[in-house]
């Protein structure tokens, strides 16, 4: 066969073990507080079937779904193909499945297929890696995880100031300061509602989004092409820049929404999670945001989105409450909240923080020098005696020369090395070289288990 | 948009919560056993290079590839696609990523990719899931976790008795009594060259393989087929069926294999190995069983498998020594050995001998009951002051009927149930409801801390 060099699909990465023992860090962190509040995991195929995931992330979406080639001989050949078939036709005749492109389709898709099986609210995490067929860039991949926590079949609140307590838990424990954004769609509806126009949501969330980067004025113009009356858009301008107190955006919105139901619904949602998060005395700050949008259009109640404040990147956590995720699947009327954690944005923020505790390693705490089949032999027990008390230790595989053996050690950052010969096996201690001094000491087996468990 | 009735592809599997505990318990021990012996983590992506994996599993195991469709407009519309064109045709066009079959290949791609960064020996592991489009049946699925640990760079017989010892630990833990099988690809190649063919290797393993099925007289007629002369069948009978003490088959082998310098080679490897695990005190026994082959044809040397003891079920774990398994990426001349372990498989046989620990569970230990809100900020603290010992513990969302909670609670297994009233918030007491007994009693936050954490 003919040698390949070696590489991997662009936008994919392979883990070596220093960037696997951060990545764990993160997972356990998450995973641990997600199952202190009560939750619990489950995880789904990568696979789904496309009729699952198309027509659910918008055109665009459905575009950057990878899409997997039927098995065998997936051409019908009594049916030969069109000569001018279209790629897009082509897909739809040779593939019926697709790699997963978030968590959440797939968790309506089973909450459904399960409902018989679950008990309600389901509180459910997962932590699996997602695929979509984007433009590889910095920061963006085409595999990557994400790790979602969901409580479904309740629209009790509760949920939201829970789901934003674990969110300060987890930046906390991970040692990143975050701000905390906070807005609700029905305040959104109920601003376009109030404007003349409740169909026109999703323009006027889009500009709202653009305040900070273009400008009111530029945002203003947009709006007038969007076909905003100049009324319309004379009214909307207190709204562009609400800065300072909640309490006083409160005040604004309740007069601006006097007139829209589904809007002061959403400020008395705003305002029953707040009250809730005042009790619950977090760490980092939130703030009731009304440029917060969020692209995904299954959200109509609170939303949440979460940055680093002393990094520059963008959302690093965000979810919301959806009312009607699983009707699409045929079970209409059932409400739940999530979140979801972008675990590899978290990653490279807390390495350009340098926020990784120094102690989080898979090394073996001691390498055993190979003298020899004796002395290997003799070395088992001790061997046996150290993982007995789950400290991890090892063996070098052959009797090479000392230097190789100490550069293996120093190279891995193995902290103690072991040496075992004639004269150790005939008192019985055990020559212990602490690789960080160079200093060398004689002790027990004992001794050494103490000081490796310290 | 229409309703759609949920389901996954065949062969691929959700899990639930109580499913994922189990899964994670068996996950979790062999990680943590790996860890022990100095086995650090990698991950590699889903996807790889078709090229990469093409060729590499045989004729049968291209066919097995998930192949994923190029993105965008796949179809170069400038020459169109012929009409006669078959399957496998078009999908080399179409198609240049594929999701990984085993973690082997993964393996061997990563290390000549990463030569510059690893430490050699390089000690892995790699708990991933590995598709392959194989006609699901029972205990056979198209996604399914391998759990893979390799030492490679060396050529120590030391790492063969390291991962039998792994294996004896991994299974002890669980509780699963097995049977280690060893052989060794040099004997299986000396017999071969001693019968005066070596390269009817293929055909001499297949049909030892088939003896305890089939019977020796069907296999020498296979032989005989395959084109072994009489007096080459005559003279492999005595190893057909060998039985009884390793030191018995080992003179016999001695005595066949004097010719051949491979065989003998392969018989001093066997020994030593033996050797060595002699002195390691394994519960499990080993055996050396000429009859083992293993399919996959890159091993040379050792190979391993692993059978559950009380029940009926193939090969759980299984691995060996191959020397050449880089060559194909550009590095020639670099020896591994490696054992994965069927998760899936594993966790068949757990469940049918009941296997699984009682004390795992994700489910919280306390449900607080939800009298309203002014209890609900009372419990606040309680709740944080549990989590912050590490104890999970929830809240029921909304005042529902006790019933409801309670139902929930029982539901969901969990153990204790918080009542906090009035009377609770005046007396700074808890009341308990043991959900085991019925059993009510009123104590402290730091009582009940005190029993949870029993």
């Amino acid at each position: 066969m003919p040698v390949q060099r070696p590489s991997i699909p662009k936008g994919t990465r392979d883990f070596l073990p220093f960037e696997m023992v951060r990545r764990n860090f993160i997972f356990e962190t998450i995973r641990g507080i997600f199952q202190l509040y009560g939750y619990q995991p489950i995880e789904t195929p990568a696979m789904e079937h496309l009729s699952s995931l198309m027509g659910k992330y918008g055109e665009e979406g459905d575009k950057l779904l990878f899409k997997i080639l039927n098995s065998g001989d997936f051409l019908d050949s009594s049916t030969p193909l069109p000569t001018s078939v279209s790629s897009k036709e082509l897909a739809l005749k040779i593939s019926e499945k697709g790699l997963r492109y978030d968590l959440t389709v797939p968790l309506a898709r089973f909450v459904v297929q399960h409902q018989n099986d679950l008990v309600f609210p389901f509180k459910r995490y997962q932590i699996q890696p997602v695929w979509r067929a984007d433009r590889p860039q910095k920061g963006r991949y085409r595999e990557f995880f994400q790790c979602d926590v969901d409580a479904i079949g309740s629209d009790s609140l509760l949920y939201e100031a829970e789901l934003i307590r674990i969110v300060d838990d987890i930046f906390c424990k991970l040692g990143i300061k975050v701000l905390i954004r906070l807005n609700n769609r029905k305040i959104l509806a109920g601003i376009a509602e109030s404007l003349g126009d409740a169909s026109k949501l999703t323009d006027l969330t889009i500009a709202l989004d653009k305040t900070d980067k273009i400008g009111s004025e530029k945002v203003n113009e947009e709006l007038s092409q969007k076909g905003f009356s100049e009324e319309a858009i004379g009214r909307l301008q207190p709204l562009l820049q609400l800065e300072g107190k909640i309490s006083h955006k409160f005040d604004i919105l309740t007069e601006f929404l006097k007139d829209s139901i589904t809007g002061l619904k959403g400020l008395e949602e705003m305002n029953q999670v707040r009250e809730r998060l005042k009790s619950l005395d977090l760490t980092n700050k939130f703030d009731f945001d009304l440029r917060l949008a969020r692209g995904l259009n299954y959200y109509t109640g609170t939303i949440i989105e979460v940055k680093a404040l002393d990094a520059e990147m963008g959302s690093i956590c965000g979810g919301g409450r959806y009312d009607n995720l699983t009707g699409i699947f045929g079970l209409p009327g059932v409400s739940g909240v999530g979140i979801s954690f972008g675990a590899d944005r978290i990653y490279d923020v807390m390495n350009e923080l340098d926020l990784f505790p120094q102690t989080i390693t898979t090394t073996t705490k001691a390498l055993f020098v190979n003298f020899g089949e004796k002395e290997e032999r003799y070395c088992n027990s001790l061997l046996k005696a150290l993982r007995a008390e789950g400290l991890a230790a090892e063996m070098y595989p052959d009797q090479a020369k000392m230097k190789k053996q100490m550069d293996y050690a120093n190279r891995k950052n193995i902290p103690w090395v072991v040496l075992i010969g004639e004269n150790e096996m005939k008192t019985g201690k055990l020559t212990i070289k602490d690789m960080l001094t160079g200093e060398q000491n004689e002790m027990t087996i004992q001794e050494f288990t103490g000081i490796l468990k310290k």
